[in-house]
């Protein structure tokens, strides 16, 4: 998969995507990232690319010619690589987007080439969008200074949905998001830090039993921080409360047998 | 304000944030940057920071004595800068946190330090998060690689609204989601290009027209892209569509007694 980006910060795309795991997927080809700077396609001595706005209003807005001859400049080099130029989704980074979710990382990692566009200053001649884009997406309800960490978080997470790219391909899906349920907590050596001990069933060496007391951990943060997760999780697992709750009935059966209970 | 980041990847932080209004604020002095590496605070010969999960699972997890010392000298840091070291809010980037947006921005913008805790491989023991951490916040639903760059993500948000960063002042505050409304669609020179003409009404000259344009391209797509920041703006202003309304019985008015309309 090809990740194009359009920036005026080349440097910072090319230099924060470098390290851990993606970089090493781009070691490995599996995934290539290029950062084309907008700067190189003004027509102008001075290399602006930004002016006025019209209608008054602070700031700058990045002019529409240099992100336009940057974007065909991207799709030439696609088709002269042989690959389909057409139909190219090119994403513009923006607050007034759809909001970034795991989902849309999957459906993203499918694609052979990304485009993606930073804007900076006030944003971007709205000719030039729409004219070029077909994705508009935001990664939260915050305002930042530039399309750069936005679009290097997306790369992020849709170069993790690439095949390949992570080394145990289950871990993408065992992850947060993917089954809707936060991540239970999680223990390493020592065994006892500060006073504090693992939980005894962690050391039990019973799969069966580590399972089950870690789906309820997650269960219960969900339900607590994100009841909105939970709920979605709940809807699709109801055969999990009903065979819970058959367990339940035959453990109190059985302790009425023994006469423990009346 | 002082950011102290602890971090496997403190090199990434330092770049990603150094250019642009980020540096610029901290050549300025207004705000302070600093990347910890966790790494530099092992006790073991061979810089090891991660181990396997008790339990078992994929993936490796940080261990909690690097990370509770790398914070621990912070907290000596602070003192030592002559500041106040308690009650310094730990925050851990991680999936599981309360989704990050505008007002927890201009929230934290008003922390003197705040101390970020980015996680990798597959998190973190969770004794020294309990320690330690004071807000599990999350960037948004997806999953990333480590802690970083959603690390990068919060501080450029908070620091915009630190007083002094953003040249404009006003610029942080009529900028989206400080008002609920996305942003109306800006133009910029040339008049036309590709035969795209910019809408009469920005090259007018009349300030309150362009205004009234304005907000109500902005209401426009709002309400088409992000219905439920529509209505929470409604609900604030409903003098607008009050006055508007008037302003509309008033316009039929005055062409009725014109003959225009019976």
């Amino acid at each position: 998969m090809n990740f194009h980006v359009l920036t005026l910060f080349p440097e910072m795309i090319m230099q924060g995507l470098d390290i851990s795991i993606i970089g090493k997927a781009i070691g490995k080809g599996i995934i290539s990232l290029e950062a084309v700077n907008i700067r190189d396609y003004t027509l102008n001595k001075h290399k602006k690319v930004d002016d006025y706005p019209y209608g008054g209003g602070a700031g700058m807005l990045m002019q529409a010619q240099p992100v336009y001859d940057a974007w065909k400049a991207v799709n030439q080099k696609i088709k002269d690589q042989g690959r389909d130029e057409k139909n190219i989704r090119v994403v513009y980074v923006t607050p007034q987007g759809k909001t970034f979710c795991q989902s849309m990382a999957k459906e993203f990692a499918k694609e052979k080439d990304i485009i993606l566009l930073c804007g900076h200053y006030e944003g971007i001649d709205e000719r030039v969008l729409e004219e070029i884009v077909t994705d508009y997406i935001s990664i939260g309800d915050y305002v930042l200074t530039g399309g750069e960490l936005p679009a290097m978080v997306m790369i992020d997470a849709i170069a993790r949905m690439v095949p390949g790219v992570l080394s145990n391909e289950t871990s993408g899906e065992t992850e947060s998001f993917s089954n809707y349920l936060l991540e239970y907590p999680q223990y390493s050596r020592p065994e006892v830090w500060m006073d504090k001990k693992v939980p005894e069933v962690l050391l039990s060496g019973d799969h069966k039993k580590v399972e089950e007391w870690r789906l309820e951990r997650s269960l219960e943060k969900t339900k607590i921080l994100r009841n909105d997760l939970y709920e979605k999780w709940v809807e699709d697992n109801q055969e999990y409360f009903i065979k819970k709750a058959k367990r339940e009935e035959r453990r109190l059966k059985k302790e009425r047998k023994k006469g423990k209970l009346i």
